[in-house]
């Protein structure tokens, strides 16, 4: 018989960090331990989003002495701007992200670095979108599918085209309440022209917009960026992985691609499978060559090579500091800068590879979008360069923690409804298969009591993982089903809550569930884009159950959260009508107007919206509280 | 023999403003004055732009003993990111106008509330863009122009169409530089996914970046704003207008229009000449309807009616404390909020009509460039309301300064070669018309030593007007030519310095021009988004020349600015060629780098960059010296 599996526990990881941080102080380079302890106490007009800073006459700060900014805004305005451009500036990441991808599609060519991996998905896309395909060359349809996303950002007239994806109730909430987003770009410039000096200072206007940008983000950039990262790298399927520090190998090029967008990575993992690459590291001494991953990239290629995770957005600096890393290749988003300090301390090479975002102290290598030709042979420069570089790695300086998790990931919703068919066919073979029912019956039945999301980042607001794996164990033995993205997934990959046997922490009817479908208790479903993934699993399931989204005994959770990009997908997380539950209060705590909208104000408008609490038990406890609710409101 | 003129000096102005002020504190109600005072002191991180909220781990603030944020960015990053930031809102803000204009102009019909007024512009900008005109109805062309102006903002490939209006060396320069701006909303996009959590920390490529989001307002946005709206209403022409808070009437109806898009002033002015109106105010005891206006919307109808000014920025709450406006109408940017406030002390009606702007405590009247139908006839009930409400007005509360200025108004390019077309058929007829060669010929004479496009805002930084006034009377009487547009116009306006009799405090060279071609020496070039026509001129002009934008004796100033939109107009002034100088530091003091590369690396960009000076005489001291530098540079 099989032992009981060891989870690896925060205490374990942070007595790992304890080490590299030590190593970083001998070294007398900055780690963001120190920064965050070094940036206390921070300021609280800022934290409670009551500072404004949108114009030459301020900065101005509300205090009970002084109740108006200059121009005469109140802390609701205040509070409602900056947290309405937060929201814009992660739609603007997301959609920016999705529209480097829809030109690398419209590069695609049989010969090119970048090809058509999954045509099914593509015809069915272009069928969705009037472009005919019927005796067209599979790129020819791809390009034309790509102009008309492109058109998404851009189009004078009309909402995206994606939002008849959602349920007609969803459809019609969006129009009636002005959330139906119009081209993605033009919803970012209308929320930074309202909350310019000014213009809007209604609150409740403010957050409208923020749901709308937001909702261009999960119905626009995010789900374009999902659809088309899978025609061209293919839709992913579970398989095996393994994930944290102790991934690194001591005897092996390690190269870690981190950052969002997989373009530059595929590139890398591929030149790095090379048999010219591989035999190129042997005879360098090395046993091979060792690519992992860092956020949300990380999260890409595992979910389409089974690429190993190093860990999530605060192991970055970690990853380096173990001293065995011969190259960090970064795309775009929640790179450190710091980077570039930590490495001069080592041999590790830091390439950056995208305009938009470049770093001083890194070596850049651009690989843009429009211009692929070259990808795959600066890809293979770069694996070369690392494995030169590992004869540099100075082996008294090498420590890598032991710990490291094995997980399954790759939960596309192909993949979930594939698993599911799995049950359908040995056990209910009269039931369709290629349907949500197996998991609809077993909430239905009350065996899963319902599903939470969990998305998101770290934040040294909390201790690292802690309340993304508190959340999860609670949540599993209260038998909710848990769908993983961004950061969250690589807490659970680290904690070893992705493995099969993470089924022994669920209560007895996830366990059950888990069994039956073979699944692990906690989903990954990809990287913080492919929330959209989550958009259309609980759009579809409410479909097929003939309930309205907001009636799903299903929330959403960003325990840890500190970007911008978070802020975007919670309004459209709420827009789409699931409840959101922030582990970190965001920076509207000194407008109690924004209080009052983000938490019951929303709901009016879309039936769901906010809770926020820095303790993750109490979240466990209103979750499950919700999910109670709704299940009572379903009469099941 | 007439008098000498007697121009208003900032401190009668200043006067009129503190018995305003009083009457406030009587009523106990805020004003500026006192949300500035209560606002001191302003936090120096912000001021010194040092202090990141771009993410929810902050707010992080650089000190010595905590010089990262716990990203990892230094005072560089953070400050640079806050700088972009700020030129890409106020980039959104100028644009997203434009988008409007180019929504009503889609909207024209011979029939509807909005025509086509200059059809020879039309006609011209058509084939500019290669639209078939012969044979076709002007509104079928009008319509066709109108989407493709409307894709200027999210077309997937290539750079703005308006940039081939500039010399080839600014295109070349800003190809090779990376600042030609893509679609408009894409950059404004970038901006901010260049600027989020983990992005670029390169100041220099923020600080590119700012140049490319201002040039997508400068020669995209506002370009395409000036463009339309004198397609739809009217090129400017040359008329008289007068300003300050004098020109409110004691006997009329006084409604102000104020905002910056002037699609609903424009309504509201034709609404009010109405002899239905006229007449309607003649039975309700008034001698007649005054229409007079604030900041930009104003500059827009008095360059095409003569509407008068009431003023400024920062005299909005002071035309409500007169106690004699019925109404004030507004639409978009620099309307503070206190208006609500303010107006509950008096019977004036605060009527809010964009969906870009809502303010609680207004009446909301929407008007929306896409859905034009009704827009005459809401006009004339909000005329028709304003009028009935000239009985509630309490004429014990009423206080209208004295102080008003005539002045002359609507100097489009146009304008200003027909003005200088007078001078070549009266004294050199042998010369081309429709040219610049005569204001040329004064300038390589050294009749004129140079000129300065003077723009912006107010700021209570500054005293108001003080910058503004100081710098006129300086460059002046060093023979130097100004353009103004925005508050900085309306300063002039308010003080005497657009009346012909101005020509009295210019230098001997100066006077002479005035008197030679009849004109002000300070020329209205109109709203802020009309610094496109700057470009324009400064374009046009170095072509006739056959020298470059940056050999031209001219630079900006943006003496008082406080808008975002001012930090996007002052980098794409800067990269179409021109210093700029500021009287009002921006919020990048904190960061030597910022401080460099904004000084003088930019130069290295595009061949210019900016000042910063709080003294206006050292400004004029520091632009006489770059003018005659440039002089010096073409042997002049």
């Amino acid at each position: 018989m099989k032992e009981t599996k060891q989870f690896t526990t925060v205490e374990q990881m942070e007595t790992d960090m304890k080490k590299l941080k030590e190593i970083a102080d001998s070294l007398n380079v900055d780690t963001f331990e120190g920064r965050a302890a070094s940036q206390q106490p921070q300021c609280k007009f800022g934290s409670d989003g009551v500072c404004c800073t949108i114009c030459g006459m301020g900065p101005c700060r509300i205090t009970p002495k002084a109740p108006y900014g200059i121009c005469g805004a109140d802390e609701h305005a205040i509070a409602g701007r900056n947290f309405l451009r937060m929201a814009a500036a992660g739609s603007a990441a997301h959609s920016d992200h999705a529209r480097e991808i829809l030109h690398v599609l419209h590069e695609t060519s049989p010969e090119g670095p970048y090809q058509i991996k999954d045509e099914a998905k593509l015809i069915r896309l272009a069928a969705e979108w009037g472009v005919k395909t019927e005796g067209r060359d599979i790129y020819e349809v791809a390009h034309e599918v790509a102009e008309i996303g492109l058109l998404e950002f851009g189009k004078p007239f009309g909402t995206l085209r994606n939002l008849n994806r959602a349920t007609k109730e969803r459809q019609e909430v969006w129009e009636k309440q002005g959330i139906a987003p119009r081209a993605i770009d033009r919803e970012i410039s209308t929320a930074l022209h309202m909350s310019t000096i000014g213009n809007t200072t209604d609150p409740l206007e403010l957050v409208r917009q923020a749901m709308r940008v937001g909702m261009a983000d999960g119905w626009g950039g995010s789900m374009l960026g999902t659809d088309f990262t899978d025609i061209i790298f293919g839709t992913p399927q579970a398989r095996g992985t393994s994930g944290n520090l102790g991934v690194l190998e001591e005897d092996q090029v390690n190269i870690i691609v981190h950052g969002h967008n997989p373009c530059f990575s595929e590139m890398i993992v591929l030149a790095a499978d090379s048999k010219e690459m591989q035999d190129y590291a042997k005879s360098k001494g090395a046993q091979g060559i060792n690519i992992s991953g860092i956020c949300c990239t990380a999260n890409e290629v595992t979910m389409r090579h089974g690429v190993k995770i190093v860990g999530g957005f605060l192991q970055q600096e970690h990853a380096i500091l173990t001293g065995a890393v011969e190259m960090m290749c970064v795309d775009v988003q929640c790179v450190f800068p710091s980077i570039a300090r930590i490495k001069d301390c080592f041999h590790t090479k830091f390439v950056t590879s995208s305009p938009i975002c470049r770093i001083p102290g890194s070596v850049y290598v651009e690989l843009s979008g429009e211009d692929t030709e070259t990808a795959y042979k600066k890809a293979i420069e770069l694996v070369k360069d690392a494995i030169d570089n590992y004869q540099n790695r100075d082996q008294s300086k090498v420590w890598i923690p032991e710990n490291k998790q094995d997980a399954v990931v790759g939960y596309s919703t192909e993949q979930i409804i594939s698993s599911l068919d799995g049950v359908t066919n040995s056990f209910v073979a009269s039931d369709p298969t290629g349907t949500y029912k197996p998991a609809l019956d077993a909430i239905r039945a009350g065996v899963i009591r319902g599903a939470v999301a969990m998305v998101g980042c770290n934040n040294p607001k909390a201790r690292m993982d802690h309340n993304h794996t508190e959340i999860m164990k609670g949540l599993l033995a209260n038998d909710i089903l848990i769908v993983g993205s961004g950061c969250a997934s690589q807490a659970a990959i680290k904690s070893g809550f992705m493995d099969f046997d993470a089924k022994e922490i669920c209560g007895e009817g996830m366990k059950r569930v888990c069994n039956l479908v073979g699944i692990p208790p906690i989903l990954h479903m990809g990287a913080c884009v492919d929330i959209s993934r989550m958009m259309l699993l609980v759009t579809d399931m409410a479909s097929e159950w003939g309930v309205n989204t907001t009636d799903l005994p299903v929330v959403g959770c960003a325990a840890e959260w500190m970007s911008e990009k978070a802020v975007a997908i919670a309004n459209y997380v709420i827009s789409t009508g699931l409840d959101v539950f922030l582990g970190i209060n965001p920076p509207i705590m000194g407008s109690s107007k924004m209080l009052e909208i983000t938490t019951e104000g929303m709901r009016d408008i879309s039936g769901a919206g906010f809770t926020y609490n820095t303790d993750p038990h109490e979240l466990v406890r209103l979750m499950v509280e919700t999910i109670e609710a709704k299940r009572k409101a379903l009469g099941i």
